[in-house]
């Protein structure tokens, strides 16, 4: 177990950050509370000090000093988190990187580009508006790029443009110690050495903080069509998902919509969808006559289970309101009970279960004495529910408790994974043993020889 | 450094797998020596023993013995190594996986399968062939999938479908100690915990021995086409790749050849190329359509860059053809000169330097008092040198080495890999320094903490 960092050693660890950081390093109250949390139900930790490095090197002092006096660091980013990553549960150092907000190079020959970690998403995007390129993987929340990879994060693109696992070429990680290493490379795929990019994506802070990122970029495609298309049931949604996707036709976007949800979208977002099961699509292509053929392939498919037509999102204009839509749907739940807390969760399973796991869930989420959403990235296995809860209510998060893992246990006997998107953090960690069995044992002696003190965001993960 | 496993413990192993194992372990010299190299340069080292176990749990056993008495395992599988990964350079256990070639499940609903690592890749293709799916990468050789995941092998088709980073979603390894781990699950993605399966993918023996795998499949396209087109320059022929890449064409494959590769392919495959640069393609879709707005567009930058026009390959039996010849390139290319060696290397460069790369590499080369055939993966920004050597020739193997020094180094410089596909082994190991710097630091901290007697695969890679 990692050391609570004893007053003493925190006291010098604190002078010695403002030393180096000046007004970068403070830890007054409202700062600190700030870094306590970020958008779940966990309970709030407060660091004991909070910086805000503007460099690697700068970092890379953050963390000598932290080794220096055995203080924890937990890094930071848009704290849009879902499982309690950032929470400082052993206190220390919280370190934001919003700082390290720089593009610092974009490649449109090379489709890649390389950003700070406190990059977000929509800012890279909004940056290379003029270069026909896009960054595709799309969180919902404007999360940073370094917490994305942290977290191994995807989102509503992913069934096309894959999650940050296959995104991201390479990084800059500072160590435990303070050293600086870089991996990867500008090649597209390399045989040389141990894939270590892949181990720090989806790490959480754990084995090191990444400083930068160098990411894949895709070409804006040259024809884009979306449509919305309401269902009898959720089964019949589901089962067009899993043709579609048996079919290897290439949809870009393939999101499930539970009636709940469609509810409270319309509610909040002042649209006005059918209030029932629905499907969101997006077809991309380099052709269209192709987007023209996906979309005609699906609707036949939607069409034999169940669909009531499509209703096309053909302009600009009305995409861009479609996925905000979807993007709200966190808020969208929220606004159905005022002064509730939301209980964000999802899990992954194989496409062929995935009505099963769905139908399965909503029967047992049925009673709950509050209420659930559920949206899903259904093309890849992947559903999310938010538990709408009264947080002074022990009894609601005892239900939410119960009925998690009772979602989480079916999706590992359906050969699925406790967490498709959100990360472990704190929330998932009770589940790793039953996913992962002796590969848990692996993964803490990969930690343990990475971080022996125990000071990179103990008590998450492993 | 590894402990040459000393004569006295190396008896005692022996015995106790011929105990374990009976015919199935055998020190007999014919049989060592088959094992004692791959495909490559590098110089024949046997193994003392080799096992041929027929489960994991016998692998398991295997890694029990060699811990109890300190000899090294030497993972083999189709013996198609490029870079001398299989050579048992320190003695000990040579693990041939071909006795564990069962396909253990395909779900054609889920487009996965688990197959056992000695498994080959046209095996697994023949047992899909009823199923509508297949498994494309394609490496050339009809290697086993477990040595194409141990060196994280692409090939062809890598620029449509990835390399085995992307295609593996799970796997069993027996750790050193005989340990078994399941790395992964049959969700398309997760985000809980390390990413174990890639830190093995890739790993080459160095970290466990992987036994089965579970691989993502992908639906046989609805619409083929492929084509080859003569160029003037093999500037213009990688100038178009590079446009077709940049412009976000999916094509399946996109193949370099130079002239010399071309001639030899002819005198080997008797086919009658013209004697030119040459790109072979191929184009997939789910529509016929888009296949053919895909050649058209390619066909439109191959004209504007000095392409001579496509000769169609339409009929699968044509197809059937061309691709074969492709393969061969490496015999082809040993049969230019009888009695020759093949020293086989390859780099990976980011896209838009790729033409600057090869055209220096191509001046580099022209002096060699030996054939030398490129052969290119080139949509990845990957090509291949086959220098056709006189084995017995010390001032040959010289400039070989002074050749592939320069054209790693040149590589690097350009934020490239000292190698896209073949792998470490031993070829490449004087490389991993100037390519990852610290992080080679890194990776020898896992190796340490996974096989800490370094008994895996040792004085390979790291």
């Amino acid at each position: 177990m990692p050391l609570r960092a004893a007053g003493p050693s925190t006291d010098r660890a604190i002078a010695a950050l403002k030393a180096l950081l000046g007004a970068r390093a403070t830890d007054a109250a409202a700062v600190c509370d700030h870094h306590s949390h970020g958008e779940s139900y966990h309970t709030p930790a407060p660091p004991d000090i909070v910086c805000f490095p503007a460099t690697t090197e700068e970092v890379s002092a953050v963390l000598r000093i932290s080794a220096d006096w055995r203080v924890p660091v937990v890094a930071f980013g848009a704290g849009t988190s879902l499982e309690g990553h950032v929470n400082a549960i052993h206190g220390g150092i919280s370190i934001d990187l919003r700082e390290m907000h720089r593009i610092v190079r974009v490649s449109a020959e090379d489709l890649d580009a390389t950003v700070e970690a406190g990059v977000t998403r929509l800012q890279l995007n909004k940056a290379l508006a003029s270069t026909g390129l896009h960054f595709p993987v799309d969180p919902g929340a404007d999360a940073t790029i370094g917490g994305m990879t942290a977290t191994r994060a995807s989102g509503t693109t992913a069934v096309r443009y894959g999650t940050m696992r296959e995104n991201v070429l390479g990084l800059t990680v500072v160590m435990a110690d303070g050293g600086v290493i870089h991996t990867g490379t500008r090649a597209r795929k390399s045989a040389a050495g141990y894939d270590l990019t892949r181990l720090f994506v989806g790490s959480e802070g754990t084995l090191g903080v990444i400083t930068d990122i160098t990411l894949r970029l895709h070409p804006r495609p040259e024809a884009v069509s979306a449509a919305t298309c309401a269902f009898e049931s959720i089964e019949g949604a589901v089962e067009t998902v899993i043709a579609t996707i048996q079919l290897g036709i290439p949809v870009a976007r393939i999101e499930l919509l539970d009636e709940a949800t469609i509810d409270s979208v319309n509610r909040y977002s002042k649209t006005s969808y059918p209030v029932a099961p629905a499907l969101f699509f997006e077809f991309h292509s380099d052709s269209q006559r192709h987007v023209a053929d996906q979309s005609e392939a699906v609707q036949a498919l939607a069409l034999e289970r169940g669909g009531r037509g499509f209703a096309w999102a053909t302009h600009l204009e009305d995409r861009e309101r479609l996925w905000p839509a979807r993007h709200t749907a966190l808020y969208a739940a929220l606004a159905l009970r005022p002064g509730a807390q939301a209980w964000t969760t999802d899990v992954c399973v194989p496409i062929s279960r995935l009505a099963e796991c769905i139908v399965a869930t909503k029967t047992d989420n049925a009673g709950a004495p509050f209420p659930i959403c559920l949206v899903g990235h259904a093309g890849d296995g992947n559903f999310h529910l938010i538990y709408v809860l009264d947080p002074a209510s022990r009894a609601e998060l005892d239900e939410a408790r119960r009925l998690n893992e009772r979602m989480v246990m079916r999706a590992l006997a359906m050969g699925g994974t406790c967490t498709g998107e959100h990360g472990v953090g704190i929330g998932k960690m009770a589940f790793l043993e039953a996913e992962h069995g002796a590969a848990l044992d692996v993964m803490r002696t990969v930690k343990r020889a990475l971080d022996p003190d125990n000071r990179m965001n103990p008590g998450k993960m492993v």
